[in-house]
């Protein structure tokens, strides 16, 4: 099988999302390998020795991707026996040119870093705060708020807008207390119904969720599902809240989707 | 102030990937905007007016990051008034060639995305559950666990190695019942002690930080958070726990950081 390496000066996010995205273009199945903070000529030394002894090994070419700010440690890498892509190298020239101004790579990228950080952890806290319908007084903070039965993805999702964006996210499920013969929107929720959001998902997969934490139960039956999957979808159409039936869909879509849908401001890239 | 576009008719996460690294490499301020989903000849249509518009105000040429895959839509943006930057097009053939495969883009990525949901639900439940030292029955499942004093950010980072990385952290606060004049290894962690990792900061950060918590109060002030700093430092060098000092560090950093310590292995790519 290939070896693809991620490799980078820094932490090789970027490496390993620029990577990832050329990969999905192909349909191969590989080992993937990511060496972060290579920032030294012996680290350099010892990443080279790694990808010429998956070269051996498998008798393929591993695939590099790499960023580097360093000109020295990439002339390293790329002596290598690994097929080297390198995104930055590539782009650098044309942008600088668009914009007018040089390119000034930075090593160590601490300013600013502190207020995105304390930004995040507080949309964090907030969203950890505001899980489950705890803590409905705080709902006039909230950026947005997330509705749906339970183990419909609202927690992840609410996180994910938390830590990807700085979203202070909050949810809130429908439960039994709701009374699902004759659901109505939950009082606590009214005077904010336009941050509302809906989550929904085909009842098939939901009954596979819950029976793997409930096997058995009614609470993960079929019917069961089918029942308050409907009455939350009527709820929604009934009271024009925007809804997603996230069956289909990675944490990363459903966030992407929301964001779509909603103008929700990003508060960080 | 110029205006960069991230656009694609997927979630467009690559695109802003793509285009955050490339524009890290000039100090510049710019208007971020993200156009995901564009994947009609109207939605198109539109996305072009809304370019020449930032164009028109600003008498700047937007800056256009994006990703399609669809070759008829993609004609539609470049057809803008944009500067436009397209990653994909030109590293797709030399890799083509050296995986001697040819290029099948998807539209539709539905394969494989129920597991890898599954698995980080399954990592982010872990997470929540084992947060803040709760739990610690759970241990033995845990993939890493977190070590330090109050407000150092455990909590955030678990999340994002959960989220990102499919990883079950747990994360273990040391307070004050913990006698921090005589600290000890906490001996429900002692049978798990290869697993943890631990957090610290600089004392005047994590002062900062809990003002912003508590204002004024013994637990906020310099002289407690050196204090217990200097307990929980001298802790992780007499049982050799690997410990990082996270000030100068984003969230990404972090977790990238403990990664590359540890040789833990990323459940999802």
């Amino acid at each position: 099988m290939r070896t693809v390496f991620y490799i980078s000066d820094g932490t090789a996010r970027t490496a390993e999302a620029f990577g990832k995205a050329m990969l999905s273009m192909f349909p191969l199945k590989v080992e993937h390998r990511t060496l972060a903070f290579i920032d030294s000529p012996e680290k350099a030394d010892a990443a080279v020795k790694r990808i010429n002894s998956a070269h051996q090994q498998s008798g393929e070419r591993p695939i590099i991707f790499h960023t580097f700010v360093s000109v020295d440690i990439k002339r390293i890498i790329t002596a290598s026996q690994g097929s080297c892509y390198d995104f930055l190298d590539y782009f650098v020239a044309p942008l600088s040119r668009e914009l007018g101004i040089p390119a000034q790579p930075k090593t160590h990228r601490t300013h600013g870093i502190q207020e995105d950080y304390d930004f995040r952890i507080e949309a964090i806290n907030y969203t950890l705060a505001n899980d489950d319908g705890s803590n409905i007084a705080d709902y006039d903070e909230a950026d947005i708020i997330l509705l749906g039965v339970s183990r419909t993805g609202k927690t992840p999702t609410s996180l994910y807008l938390a830590l990807q964006y700085g979203i202070k996210a909050a949810n809130y499920p429908i439960t039994d207390d709701d009374d699902f013969e004759h659901l109505q929107l939950p009082r606590a929720l009214k005077p904010h119904r336009h941050k509302i959001f809906g989550l929904t998902l085909e009842a098939q997969r939901l009954h596979e969720i819950r029976s793997k934490r409930r096997e058995g139960s009614k609470y993960a039956s079929m019917q069961q599902c089918r029942f308050e999957l409907n009455a939350v979808e009527q709820l929604y159409r009934r009271e024009a809240i925007p809804f997603l039936d996230s069956t289909r869909f990675s944490v990363e879509e459903i966030a992407a989707k929301i964001l779509n849908e909603t103008n929700l401001e990003r508060h960080r890239y």
